[in-house]
This record gives structure tokens, sequence and C-alpha cells, in this order.
């Protein structure tokens, strides 16, 4: 109604903040089904495109950093309202880490893809598929301010670390027994790897959402699943 | 002179955050330093100790975001304040993570303790060193805004990526010629990845020193060196 210059309000400028943040977390989404699917399918032109996607990652990480600064500059906001832009600060930190592993992972399959398909990949897209889910829960919990949700996929981490856990076995073994595949298995270990800091990553989001909505982090210490750090394989065993 | 509360100043307040985020690195550096002690002594008390010390380094960022925090909402700083007060949050997060691959390589030496010393680890303390030294300067730099400092930090990333470039060729080959070497030497490609990923932290805080001295990045672009990410070894090389 007014003319002149329109002031939005500061709920709509942390509307636009969670925007894109849950733009964000839906490119890193598509990012890591892409690189995982680019290895099953042994696609050397999907990996590449998933490499070059991770520009529009950063690009938005800076956007909204830059939008978090403005509204700490000129609104000057206090209790809650900071604690949700600081809050959007670090979600979009961790949510351009997720895109670089899957970048990383898509590299991997490209060098993969330059040797015969040797190594056993079938526990990837199973971990892939499990991490993705994470993330897009992730991203509902944030956008409704769901603080079971965000317990939900903060519980589910530890069966992602299993899965890195059997695999890490798998793979090593599998190194043993043949050593002409040692370059490609070390690829998968850190594929694998990558998918299960993705996992963590969203994990550390989910703490962040559950203490923002409830003001209390999760009761119980966090599940510390992957054993892989302190894992030897006797040969013997192989 | 006056009576009743004295109110700190901002300038305390900012130095306050700058004095823990010293602390901070020089408890980080001590940690890597420890670490790859623990690895060429083969030193499991030690590895378990660093372990340990996570949890300092941790309760530190966590001070950190309080002060951060509760400067954003008592003294709504703009400008270059407002810059110091973020750059301070992300430096205490990019340090918290220092650490945890600090803690990892302690992890990893316990692990490789377990077992014969077949591997050969050489590499890792060279590359320690390189990188504690890039912690301690990047401190320095930190402290004394000294953008001439952090740029050399930024650049030096370049020789820890060729020695893991060529740490990661080594070790891939030493366990084709002896498979009984798989698990170690895959441990040892971890350390040798989280100093690496290090190094790359302080090419991140690097650049946020000199972006906050200067008001610009680092012209060239990154150097990114890390290429194993694409590397394959052909085991008739071997």
């Amino acid at each position: 109604m007014s003319s002149g210059h329109i002031v939005k309000s500061f709920d709509e400028e942390l509307a636009r903040v969670q925007n894109a943040i849950v733009e964000m977390g839906g490119i890193a989404e598509t990012q890591l089904e892409a690189a995982v699917r680019s290895l099953a399918e042994r696609n050397t032109e999907l990996a590449l495109k998933t490499i070059e996607g991770d520009k529009a990652v950063d690009a938005l990480e800076h956007r909204i950093d830059d939008m978090a600064i403005k509204m700490l500059a000129l609104r000057s906001p206090v209790a809650d309202d900071l604690r949700i832009v600081i809050s959007g600060l670090k979600i979009a930190s961790l949510l351009e880490r997720v895109a670089d592993y899957a970048a990383n992972i898509s590299k991997r399959v490209i060098a993969l893809n330059s040797a015969p398909a040797i190594a056993p990949i079938s526990s990837i897209p199973r971990m892939g598929e499990l991490v993705r889910r994470m993330i897009a829960d992730t991203l509902t919990a944030y956008s409704n301010a769901d603080a079971a949700l965000a317990y939900d996929v903060w519980a589910r981490d530890q069966e992602v670390d299993q899965l890195y856990n059997s695999m890490f076995r798998e793979l090593l073994t599998f190194m043993m027994e043949d050593p002409r595949s040692i370059t490609s298995c070390t690829h998968l270990i850190f594929m694998a790897k990558n998918i299960e800091r993705i996992g963590d990553h969203m994990t550390n989001i989910a703490e962040i959402i559950i203490y923002q909505v409830t003001g209390d982090m999760p009761k119980e210490p966090r599940p510390k699943g992957d054993k892989t750090s302190v894992t030897m394989i006797d040969p013997k065993e192989g």
C-alpha cells in the first residue's frame, strides 16, 4: 500500500535465509545421489557434471553468509533470532562440506572408471541411499522445526557407521585376496568414508535443529559407531 | 576509579575471543605434534593422552561460540568489528576439526601398534612437521594481523599436497608388494590424508586472515595440489 521503499520484515529476511539453506541442502542431496549413481553406472560424464555442480553450492554458501552478516549488521537480532541466524551460518558451512564430499566421490569414480571393474562396489549405493534419506529428512526437520524428526536422523547415523565398518573390513579382505584391486578398493574405502562423514554432518545439523527447537541437546551421548580407525585385520583372517 | 560494575570495552572482549582462539590453535598444534610423535615412537600411552586432549579443544570452541554470541547480542557490532567476530566463530570451528584429525591419527596409531611394524611410516613425520609449522605461523599471522605471513602459509599448502601425493603412491605400491601390510598401510594413508586436510584448513584460516586484514582474497586461484582422488596405480608399476 505505501509507496517508496518496501522495508522487509526481519521474519521475511529470516525466511529467505532458511529457503536458501533448504535449496542448498537439496542440491547437496542431489549431488550425493548423482555421485553414487555415477559409480554404479560407471558414468564418467555424470561424475564430471557432479564435480561441476559443486560451484552452485559454494555460491549459495556465500549468499547465505552475506545475508546473515547483513542481518546481523542491520537488524542486531538478539535471543532466539540471533541463534537462528548463527545456526544458519553453521548449517550452510556443514552443507558446503557435504557437497565437497560428493564432488570427491565423483573424482574417485572417474579414477575407478579408468581401470577394469574388479572391486566390489555394492555396499556403496546402499550406504549412499541411507545417507541421502538422512539429508532429505534433515531438511524437512529444518523446514518444519521438527525436533522429533531431527532426533530420528541423529539416531540413524549409527546404522551408517555399522555399514561403513563392515564395508571397511570387506574391502581390506578383498585387497588381501586380490592385490590387483588395491588401488580401486582404496578409492572405495575413501568413498565410503566420505559418505560416513556426510552422515556425521547430518547428525551435527540435527543437533543444531534440536537445540534450536527445544533449547536442549539430545540426552544420550552421541552414538559413535565408526570403529574403523582402530580396526586391524590379520592377513590370516582374509 | 569508578565504583560499581566495570563494563569491559568491546576491544577488551574482542581481545578475549582472539586470545581464546590462539590458545585453541596452540593446543591443536600440540595435539598434531603429539599424534605424529606417538606414531614415530609407537607410543600408545601418548596416543591415548592425545585422544583425551581433544576435549579441551571442544570446550574452548564452545567458550568462543558463547563469547561471540554474547558480543553479537549485547554489542551489536557492525562493519569490521562484526566481521572479526564472525571470523572468530569460523576459525574456532576449523581449529576444532584440526584437533579432531589429530585425535583420529592417534586412534590409528593405537591400531598400528597392535600389529608388527611393517609399513613405511617415514614420510608422515615430515608431513606432520610441515603442517605443524603451518599451524604455528597461521596463529602468528592471526595474532599480528600479518597478511603477508598468512599468504605465505596459504601458498605452502601445495608442498603438503605434493608430499601427500607421493606418499599415497608409495603406500599403494608397498601394499601391492606386501599384502600383509594392507591394513597398516590403509591406516597410514588415512593419517596422511588427515594431515593433508589440516593443511587445507590452515589455508582456509589464512584466507580469512588475509580477507580480514586487506579486505581482499588472494589473487590467484587456490593451488589445489591433492591429486590422489584421481590416482590409479597399475599393479605392473609396483
